[in-house]
């Protein structure tokens, strides 16, 4: 268990040696703690090592180009200029939110960007302005179209975030395949089988084998098959990737230049980074506030007051488990993983930070 | 089989007999027919007779008080007046087209309106401006939310149109629950069983009996249950439903006053109707025309020659079926089912309209 201040200090620390300035270190560390806060550990700080590996590798920079290069009152276009996602992605939340201020809505497209975080951090920023925040990303093409052989797309999470008045907010956040990469890498890693239906081998056949991701497998889409509706997880993630990818001219789908170890990539393929798309709309574009606050606290309310079957305490809000484990983990601490400990460590003497935990 | 423009004229009889004047009735006429023509034929004409009802109950007017009741450059929330949606619906879609000329995006929220056919219409609108449409509407409460008794959200479908270069567009048009309404009804009038993991009995517990919807059972989310991801099919189901019906100030999940017969209504409920929602993006919002074409092309492309699993043919682009369908149904004529010329004739009579198919 370690404390969370103590583990931002770290995190803002190291992302300070690699040359972001204190504000944006102090963003950066803010996004991935919030992860950890909200028991979302597999974008929290075990993704550090990845992002100080593309570092180094010259493929992010802490010092990008970032500008607007496409706009109209309630859209813009940015290029990231390979700066890290935790950086880039804040700005390009603020823009779309400054947008919605005059236009009612606005709405960002960015590429040359890396890994985000958490895409629910973006979208809860638009609560405090009394506006909604949407955010999707696209990723590491590791997610089989119904009848594909091979993964095409990414795990491509939509975050949706609507303020309410008395009730605390719905945020859903969530990637838009069954389960996220890092989960099928946990089952690999602890030797355990994945559940049915969730990954396909490298001919394309049904496994419970969590290491074939490694090995040219692929998770399916929501749904799991056909007749389930397969189909329909496969369009919710293609148009997250159109959205993030095809609509700022990042890469998309299978021509995303991986960043991860176990994906194989094209040589001389033209990196533009992965692509994200932000959007914000004022609460009064739609309604009065007071007005949409009363009906959105009427909806959760329905919502939370349903019947639960036997055998379940309730019918959950989306945002209300995440929200109370950070009431939790800020108070009591944070408990990371074995190879999250590892990785830390492994940057703390590469960096020379000193890593009391 | 019946011809095309036959069936087209009779429906528009029908709209003109209730007091639709002739461009109304004939652009409602074109919605149900190119269901129709996309082989989407549980939103065509099988849906007349309950129109018809709502008509004849005054739950629906062919003379209603349309007006946009609050607007931002970007937005609108249009009120239906109580008509009939595929009155209302093509004029909101309008609306956000014309936002999204001098905005960049247009996003229109509609209430007091009623079933509204194929939501993919209303996307496909934008393609014909160079623009990406959205649509999205709620509906009876069906779905049950992850760890629900009851049925609490519609099938909720959402569509998304992309415009594309040489390629023909992008059009994913889909129910978020795994299986439409309409189907398990149909699995239920043959006879048939409906396959594991989609419906829920009255007591929440999974069943292969297609009439439980009938008998107080729901269709489960996108998913199936938590290990699949039924709680992203509930986020998604759940948002859908705050952006048609909350934004608007329709009736939302659970307090849709049911059109449909065996969905029990609680008495006194205010009756707002349902909700959509529609939204217009002009692809040079984001990059020039060109560049977004020929970017959407790639995209199609590459998905196109993906290698599908072995016994399977290829994988789909969102719309590709559909479009074959409609060249084809346009030219050899349309098959209907029983229930519905059964439904026709009796509109016929009750309407005394020739029927002469």
């Amino acid at each position: 268990m370690y404390s969370y201040q103590h583990l931002f200090n770290f995190t803002q620390t190291i992302f300070e040696r690699i040359g972001l300035n204190e504000p944006e270190a102090h963003q950066a560390a803010d996004i991935l703690m919030r992860a950890e806060l909200r028991n979302i550990s597999t974008h929290g700080l075990v993704r550090l090592p990845e992002y100080i590996r593309l570092w180094k590798d010259q493929r992010i920079t802490t010092a990008p180009d970032y500008k607007i290069v496409h706009e109209t009152p309630s859209t813009a276009v940015v290029d990231g200029g390979k700066g890290l996602g935790l950086v880039t992605a804040p700005k390009a939340m603020d823009l779309a939110i400054k947008k919605a201020e005059t236009a009612g809505t606005g709405w960002v497209a960015v590429r040359n960007s890396y890994h985000f975080g958490i895409a629910g951090y973006y979208a809860m920023k638009a609560l405090e302005k009394d506006m909604i925040g949407i955010t999707m990303t696209n990723a590491n093409p590791l997610v089989a179209p119904t009848f594909s052989l091979k993964g095409m797309l990414g795990t491509n999470p939509i975050a949706v975030a609507i303020p309410a008045g008395a009730e605390p907010p719905f945020v859903a956040d969530f990637a838009t395949a069954p389960v996220s990469r890092g989960k099928v890498d946990e089952w690999d890693h602890a030797g355990l089988s994945a559940p049915d239906g969730l990954v396909q081998n490298e001919h394309g056949r049904l496994t419970h084998d969590a290491a074939a991701l490694r090995n040219g497998g692929a998770i399916r889409t929501l749904g799991g098959d056909r007749i389930h509706g397969s189909h329909k997880g496969y369009c919710l993630t293609a148009i997250v990737d159109i959205f993030s990818a095809v609509f700022s001219g990042a890469n998309f789908g299978p021509t995303v230049v991986p960043t991860l170890g176990y994906v194989k990539g094209k040589d001389g393929m033209e990196d533009h980074g992965i692509g994200h798309f932000f959007g914000a709309m004022r609460i009064d574009a739609f309604q009065t506030k007071e007005a949409f606050k009363k009906n959105m606290d009427h909806w959760i309310r329905t919502f939370r007051a349903a019947e639960p079957v036997q055998g379940e305490d309730k019918v959950l809000i989306p945002g209300d488990p995440e929200r109370e484990a950070e009431w939790i983990n800020r108070e009591k601490g944070i408990t990371l993983s074995e190879k999250t400990i590892e990785g830390l460590k492994r940057i703390s003497e590469e960096l020379e930070i000193e890593f009391d935990l």
